[in-house]
């Protein structure tokens, strides 16, 4: 099998490109705001606002969402500032993402971030410098002991490789109702790996009483093939079945390719904090967004329409996926088609059935 | 006049990148090099071997140089670890340049940059942590006392902005023998204002006893109008105000447009380093490097063709002020024109005479 990449999302600003198709991403950060705030008021409290406050966000992806976030944390920070009368701290800021990220695209807004920011919160405010750290984020980034804040969304549940010894899981591209249990072993193994490596790492980087608050996809329940996980790449893995049958991908291609990522339930989670024993978990929630989240109860203009809803959806999973596929030869006039493929398998089904991400939030302190 | 920005290198790495015509910054890195090995050198047995080392390299633009700088850095530090048997330090690198440098570029390369650090100076150095800074060096980068070592090579004779009240310069585009005195009390009184503002913005960021190490392009002698810094852009005038006689440009957008960069002399450059006040001016060199910096002696296949030196240093000149050209709105469609008619003038005044530039290199201790 051709190397699979941990996902890059789509860079620049064409209609299939990140930065117009990460509402999911942009939802779960708006849904988990109250946790994150909660971690950094505690966390002030605790270290007394220390002179100088580094933080890190890491997978930043190049979109609205990554200067979001840092919004978030500054307001959360200057808002503790004015309550408890204390000197602003100097910020210093992180944007954590692959090398192949398109970070120019980020820094080009940062003048007019920078701007915004004297405008609201004035001259006593910051200073807050922002730099961008192009690595991944199983390996070290930081100097030990250094960073207060960690931050990161919508990331961890990105494999740091496809899992070796798959075996036979031929017309899947995940774990699906059909897989042997061995691909589950698989996942959860490399999972496991991972996410302990990614906690160690920090560990090393964070200071001790430090914070790490994190959001992820995973399932509601232990069982692995779990409809709200593995649903959405089982329609994926249909769309391709489709192109090999009518002799448009070779179908070789499609059984030896895999996603590279994971969606682990609660106690999966709380087993491995446990075992790699860094971090306290002060913190885990799960939160339920659907498939397409301008399908929202808060959003009063909604009105149902499957067929927009299956091309928002295949867009986002397009956004994500597709550097990936061009990393593994499917070849760029393959993907317009398996994306229609796709988004209309994804409207039949959310006709049928609204099938909601389930999202686990997490916040942590070093140890 | 519009706007003029700050220059960014042409990004990419086509024919005009900067990335493939950055032969006269390679030089002066090169030349520069036993000076900067001294300053790391010094710096690390004073400081006795910090656990953690940050080094900021100011202006790193896009191209081979940009890592060819951090390579040297890191082979001092590596051979005084090795030399006095301690313990490599952690080593975080900023790279600092405008918003709109081509940063993606830069990050591409740092994963075989990586790879090749491990093989070469082993698992037990470094750990090496890269990022990026992109905002302009008159404003505040890092947070207060935080940095060991900042590096800055051919950047610091970039004004923050043209200056004003420059009157009349007409058909002059920097400080020219036919400029009346009060053009050069501008360019002055502007680089006065910019290198003593950088001295204060770094003399707050780095630690006490940090290093300062600074190359840039200066002038030989007192008088303003020397050969070896004007007439340079005295040609590219020329080159300007032959497609004004032409129809192609208007004189207007010529009387109006000046470079934002000056050429100190020694003695200018130590007063403000005296006034502000915030560094030690350790050493002070001068030295030559030829227009075309391959017509070097050092370099044994160097055969003198008027017009391909003629070229190279259009080339050269062309990088580094193409997007500042292209931001005063002199169209695309001109600079192919106007930096053909440059070479050609560069070629017939290298065959009479090799002017030189000349660059002043500083090494400066934080008071």
């Amino acid at each position: 099998m051709d190397e699979v990449r941990v996902p890059c999302m789509n860079a620049g600003y064409e209609a299939t490109s990140y930065a117009n198709n990460s509402l999911l991403q942009k939802t779960v950060i708006l849904k988990a705001r109250p946790v994150l705030e909660e971690t950094i008021k505690d966390m002030l409290m605790t270290t007394c606002f220390p002179a100088s406050f580094k933080v890190a966000d890491l997978g930043c992806s190049s979109g609205p969402n990554t200067l979001l976030v840092i919004s978030e944390i500054l307001d959360t920070i200057h808002a503790m500032c004015q309550q408890f009368n204390q000197k602003s701290p100097e910020i210093q800021v992180f944007l954590n993402d692959l090398p192949e990220n398109d970070f120019n695209n980020v820094f080009k807004s940062l003048p007019a971030f920078n701007q915004r920011l004297k405008k609201d919160k004035g001259d006593q405010f910051g200073p807050c410098f922002v730099s961008g750290v192009p690595c991944s984020f199983y390996e070290r980034l930081f100097p030990s002991r250094s960073i207060h804040l960690i931050h990161s969304s919508s990331s961890v549940h990105w494999l740091s490789k496809v899992p070796e010894n798959l075996g036979s899981n031929k017309k899947n591209i995940y774990i699906a109702k059909s897989s042997p249990p061995s691909v589950y072993k698989a996942y959860l193994e490399q999972f496991q790996r991972d996410f302990s490596s990614f906690l160690s790492l920090r560990s090393e980087e964070i200071i001790v009483g430090g914070r790490m608050f994190l959001t992820f996809v995973g399932r509601s329940i232990p069982d692995p093939s779990s409809k709200d996980c593995c649903y959405l790449w089982e329609l994926l893995a249909k769309s391709f079945l489709e192109l090999v049958d009518e002799g448009v991908v070779e179908a070789a291609k499609v059984d030896s390719f895999d996603i590279p990522c994971y969606h682990p339930c609660e106690e999966e989670v709380r087993d491995i904090v446990e075992k790699e024993g860094s971090f306290n978990l002060n913190k885990l929630e799960i939160f339920e967004v659907n498939w397409d989240p301008s399908d929202d109860p808060s959003n009063k203009e909604f009105v149902f329409n499957k067929y927009r809803s299956g091309k928002n959806v295949a867009n986002c999973v397009r956004a994500a996926t597709e550097p990936m596929l061009l990393a593994c030869h499917f070849g760029k006039s393959i993907i317009d088609t398996l994306f229609n493929r796709y988004a209309n398998h994804v409207a039949q089904h959310l006709a049928v059935e609204k099938t909601k991400f389930i999202e686990i939030v997490v916040s942590m302190t070093k140890i």
